[in-house]
């Protein structure tokens, strides 16, 4: 018998009929004789309306009533959900956040959470139950209601997940799994049987939707397998675990593609500071001052001045943050004497992801030529163990995607 | 300073506008120096539409995730309101019935409340804030979500007030209060000033729809003042109190209408059972075999046949209750051998209520000097010591009405 947590997403609960599919699911796995914990979201467009019905009442909301209202949304499609599966003769119980034992810390909005009380969740699964839970909150010290902010709903069912030590924690969404591109990009694109937790973070950080880093972040702690698949089809996703359990599952890794996965993240944009005085604590000031706004850096890059007194300052940030971006740009410029603050719109940034990529030092150098021979010129590099990112011209970031696509072989990757 | 609670309908808080003009009502209240708890309903039609979603779900929803299901709709109207009263300046929190101390049994959908831990109204009361909490639930001894039945905003309402030991609980309504009878029915119906917890409770059970008689009931026990008002007006409306209070409040109540209302209820059918065998128990049988069924029996009466074997006997349900009522009464005629069945649905029932007719003997005759003179024919007739009812056609029952209301002076009636 095992223990499988699933994660409805709103697409997947956003009307009475689909909270009806998922509870034929939900009871064909439980007919299987597995314990299950579902972990739901509110129904479609819920959480926007409940905004939508704020903004009417106030600009300036409370967080701790902001929380207390926005969380009815995963109450009522959790109640509905237990509904659906007692009408098709499955046992089921719905559970808020605070009834299910999640704890998180005294901070309205965006809490992390802090433990999970397991007492009800297992008093409820021992009677036979399968137990569904609002995703995305729970509750403070005070027994306020207190949500967990952005992917909230995907760390949920993660941190329960991993509480419980279930055997997996099945995230159900709109997409197949994680492919090795944006498949709209590339027709080739194939989906990746098995991706490791780093590179999942890496992948979701450049701009794959489809998990939000938190959750990732969290299983990988926990080493807890996260199942990413298709809430209408049968077939598997991805599973994304560590190296390790992706090894035992393969069998062997004797040689294991360098690269799993291109990104491109085109909401980017380039800022650059001229001629800025080379001396220590400069990058602290800059980007302290970013931060205190926060403004959200990506990459950074400082390079040096031939005269050597002097460096070039460039970063990228998301482009809704541009301007605030260039204006705090502008008045640290003014304060360092820097010659000048430069910016560009049209960016975007192609990243190759793999964890084999720090065994094979030719990586860099071939994404470099495939762009050279393309006469994509480089605006920015910045690598890490498992990466490699170039910032191009925007109008170059799908053509470098499918060329890297096809150097790097990934339309014939099979794992 | 004083401690008031309000209480505010669905209809109040139907919209982000209404619920910011409640905010300002409670404001003005706060700012006179006043602490204010508010006991809100859920906004207009949205426990209906949340009973709509269920429907498409089950045809028998479990009542423990119907509780969870429909208690979101306050929670939301709570946090809306905490949220308009901080954008006037105001502060302000909005607690679920669990958070404020609402311990009701054990039974979802119709549980009692057991108790009211003030702890946390108290001291958030102390912080000088409104707190504004979800009316119609509380928390049973596991933490789950209980609804309180039919009436349920009011109930909480009151027994909040009663607790804290406030001075009053205003109820907000669309009404301007209590009146001798329907203003539809007699355009010179008159405002009640005051109207004791007795009168109350039978006018409201005899279908004068502007309170539940279970808060009412809650009220008289703990003697809590009820001033029930209009919320788009600043006018008093009725307040609701034990006649001692009345008393006092008057001055003097040496003579006091015998008659303060006159209630009519066209909703009503009545069933005879003809010539039913008089022997002990017979009643029992009947009565039990339709409370078995659940259907709620109004005025009995047993008259004697002139044999001396044998009674008639006759009773009023809701009309919605008849159909299954009649089948009921069929089944019992046939094993009890009476005569027969009769019923109609042509029938209304007219009552005058007013706590002064126990000391003023008159008060029947005159009644039905007022019918006969109209040839209005009385088919049953039933009294209790503040209260008689008569059925009549149902043709004739608005005519009823208005001839007593004159009679009894009701139009004069100054306070």
């Amino acid at each position: 018998m095992s223990l499988i947590v699933h994660k409805y997403g709103g697409t997947s609960v956003g009307t009475p009929e689909k909270i009806k599919n998922v509870a034929r699911r939900v009871k064909k796995v439980k007919d299987q004789g597995d314990q299950v914990v579902v972990v739901v979201s509110a129904m479609g467009h819920t959480t926007d309306e409940l905004i939508d019905l704020m903004n009417q009442v106030t600009d300036s909301p409370d967080p701790r009533e902001y929380d207390m209202l926005v969380s009815t949304g995963e109450q009522v499609s959790a109640a509905l959900l237990a509904m659906a599966l007692q009408a098709s003769g499955c046992p089921a119980i719905s559970l808020t956040g605070g009834q299910a034992g999640v704890v998180t810390e005294d901070i309205y909005k965006k809490a992390r959470i802090k433990e999970i009380k397991l007492d009800r969740i297992k008093e409820e699964l021992k009677e036979n139950k399968v137990v569904v839970i609002t995703g995305f909150q729970g509750e403070d010290s005070k027994g306020d209601i207190i949500t967990i902010g952005r992917g909230g709903s995907d760390t949920s069912a993660v941190a329960i997940a991993a509480a419980l030590k279930a055997d997996v924690c099945d995230i159900y969404t709109d997409v197949d799994g994680v492919y090795t591109t944006d498949p709209r990009i590339v027709p080739e694109a194939r989906k990746l049987k098995y991706i490791s937790y780093e590179e999942m973070l890496e992948l979701a950080s450049l701009g794959a939707q489809v998990l939000h880093p938190r959750s990732v972040e969290c299983a990988s702690i926990y080493n807890m397998i996260i199942h990413l698949r298709h809430s209408q089809k049968e077939v598997d996703g991805t599973f994304i675990m560590s190296p390790a359990q992706i090894l035992k599952e393969v069998g062997k890794m004797e040689k294991q593609e360098a690269v799993r996965g291109i990104a491109l993240d085109e909401n980017i944009a380039k800022i650059g500071l001229l001629r800025v005085p080379d001396r220590p604590g400069i990058a602290a000031r800059i980007f302290g001052a970013l931060a205190k706004e926060k403004i959200n850096v990506d990459m950074i890059i400082q390079s040096i001045h031939s005269s050597g007194q002097f460096a070039d300052m460039a970063f990228t940030v998301d482009k809704p943050e541009l301007k605030k971006a260039l204006e705090v740009a502008e008045k640290i410029a003014a304060e360092l004497k820097a010659e000048g603050v430069v910016h560009d719109r049209d960016v975007a940034k192609v990243s190759l992801v793999g964890i084999g990529m720090v065994s094979q030092p030719g990586t860099a150098s071939k994404m470099f030529e495939t762009l050279a021979e393309a006469k994509i010129n480089i605006q920015l590099i910045s690598t890490s163990e498992i990466k490699i990112s170039c910032v191009v011209k925007a109008a170059d970031g799908k053509k470098a995607v499918q060329l890297l696509h096809k150097a790097f072989n990934l339309d014939k990757i099979i794992q």
